[in-house]
């Protein structure tokens, strides 16, 4: 039996909790024989800065370049407001997805249909609600230089961020959009704002080429990113695979999450290159660190645990431990047990070891 | 009895459609004696293109520079995929909002309670809601330099968009939402991305230093503008002012629209400096040109005769006339008068010059 090695990166607010209910389900996974893990933990995002003063050690990198793949929590609070920009707590989740070249978020916005009624949206929209964003992750505003704020002459000063996109970096992710949509429903949706933006005459250009090229069997449709965030809103069954860059990744992720009502339960994959047979790849819920709730015993820890689901999958290869995990969570929904976040106005409501531990009896 | 001058931009797609339906009003006005126009119309966009090669011509700029208000239709469509970057028909848009200066957007989403069952969103999630997100609009990546692609050596290629926002930009809009706030429910929400963008961190700081200094009576939130996107799915009315940059603006405002379910009901401003007690303004439905239902007569023409009216009351001072277009509008709605996207499922609907003539009736 082979040995997989995980770095668990808990960070900040809720992360640590929900990190912990992952670990029980790890070691049930190991107690039974199904699959031997090597799990380290390490700190990142607040955490490390006040441990190490730094929001991710250089121990803690190489740790995650040694692993087979990171499971990482949350990071970010008001705790850390006044830290100076270079040393804030998201830089540690930004250089662990450019250092581990983690070009392809994969962020799936599913409407489970016991918790359609916590949908914003009507439960006819939503019902049965099942896409995948596939978000550019290395690349765009959130890398390109220059990237500063300088004083000007008469004391104003002058903030700038530049958003850069090259031919490569938009064909391979657009590649993985396509291969998924294959062994979906064969429909990409490709977001930009070809109307103003030259990195989205750019994407638009380069898409319809490797579609005509190579993936002229999928259906391609493009759409300006303020009217996918509009769609999305109004018919997000529409889409099976929206492909966009880091920037409208970040918001339409969020926003295709949300309408889901299931924001607690919703993981994602940051996955880099094949090289060898292998990839190097980081999971995480897509919620944040909710300080507000934490230490509470309320968040939901069903987004982290389903992380661990997508790696025993993706980076595993463990497709029937993954299997199990994901049933075994679907029967402790449809058992009626629930976290306060989906729990509806006025039902019974679990804690976030409570439920950790209805999972584990379920497997 | 003064004289107004208005330049009218009908545009592509619906634009004409719309337009003419203002013009109708205009007519009404005049011959009541409320008010006197003198009222030019010139092309934008795709129109303009046809015509003179390109999205706005010279004459037609300088008429917008010469008028009280531009009335403004919508611009774009398939047609003119094709045209050159720099020729687009949305170009024609960007350069009268940067060569007026109209850098403050103001964008009123507003459910109207006859309307509510047409959001996609839970009726009690909307019913009476009203925002209005304050986009800055003559800055950020709109306008930013370097914009460009540039041919690499190897081949590829490589796309630029440069995010540039000063100190004075920032400080002008935000007082534009403290101001507005105050005459509201006093309370401004900022959104940006400090937490991977500089131009975010200015944005931040210099919002809460005015904020500080000359409005502290005002309510001020910061928020993330991708968790900015999923509270406004979650519960928009936890919202009054919204105050963001051009991009950010631009799909925000789009998914406040489209949770309204009023989308072909909303108006816009968009407004200068005030100097010498006048200030620029254009005005202009927050639809967009609609070709799929273009020379139909099924576009609804309320968002544009709104925009009327907004002009009425910030660019001419007419506040009589304003209240009594407005409730021209609310009694046809209130007589149970339908265009067909508000008409619901089954319901009867009348066309684009029906809804005209009713608003015209009202008054
Ligand atoms: C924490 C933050 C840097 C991050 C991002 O903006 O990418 C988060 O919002 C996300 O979507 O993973
Ligand atoms: C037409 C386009 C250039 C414009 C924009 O992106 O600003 C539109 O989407 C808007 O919001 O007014």
């Amino acid at each position: 039996m082979a040995t997989h090695k995980i770095l668990l990166l808990p960070g900040d607010g809720i992360g640590p909790e929900v990190a912990a209910e992952v670990a029980k389900v790890l070691a049930w996974f190991t107690r039974a024989g199904i699959a031997r893990f090597e799990t380290e933990t390490d700190l990142v995002g607040g955490a490390a800065i006040d441990a190490h003063g730094v929001p991710l050690s250089e121990a803690a990198m190489d740790r995650a370049k040694a692993a087979d793949a990171v499971l990482f929590g949350a990071v970010g609070g008001p705790k850390w407001a006044g830290v100076p920009y270079a040393k804030r707590p998201e830089a540690g989740l930004l250089r662990l997805r450019k250092d581990l070249g983690l070009f392809a978020n994969l962020r799936p916005a599913i409407c489970y249909p016991a918790l359609a009624d916590a949908s914003a949206l009507k439960r006819e929209l939503v019902e049965g609600l099942d896409i995948v964003i596939v978000r550019e992750l290395t690349g765009g505003v959130y890398f390109g230089e220059p990237k500063e704020i300088v004083t000007l002459e008469d004391g104003q000063k002058r903030a700038i961020d530049t958003q850069v996109y090259t031919t490569g970096e938009i064909e391979r992710i657009a590649a993985v959009a396509f291969d998924l949509a294959r062994k979906r429903r064969n429909k990409v949706a490709s977001a930009e704002k070809h109307n103003v933006m030259k990195t989205g005459v750019l994407w638009k250009e380069t898409v319809t080429k490797l579609h005509a090229e190579q993936y002229s069997d999928v259906g391609l449709e493009h759409v300006l990113a303020d009217n996918c965030a509009m769609q999305l809103v109004r018919n997000p069954k529409q889409y099976d695979v929206l492909v966009t860059d880091n920037l409208f990744g970040d918001i339409l992720s969020d926003v295709a999450a949300m309408l889901t009502g299931s924001l607690g339960m919703l993981p994602s994959a940051s996955l880099g290159a094949v090289e060898n047979g292998t990839r190097r790849a980081l999971y995480e819920p897509v919620h944040g660190s909710a300080p507000d709730i934490a230490g509470q015993n309320l968040a939901n820890p069903i987004a982290m645990i389903g992380s661990l689901a997508m790696a025993l999958r993706y980076s595993f290869g463990l497709l029937e431990a993954a299997d199990q995990l994901e049933s075994a969570i679907t029967r402790t929904l449809a058992s009626g047990t629930r976290t306060r976040d989906i729990a509806g106005p006025g039902a019974n409501a679990v804690g976030t070891t409570e439920m950790g531990d209805a999972i584990v009896r379920e497997l």
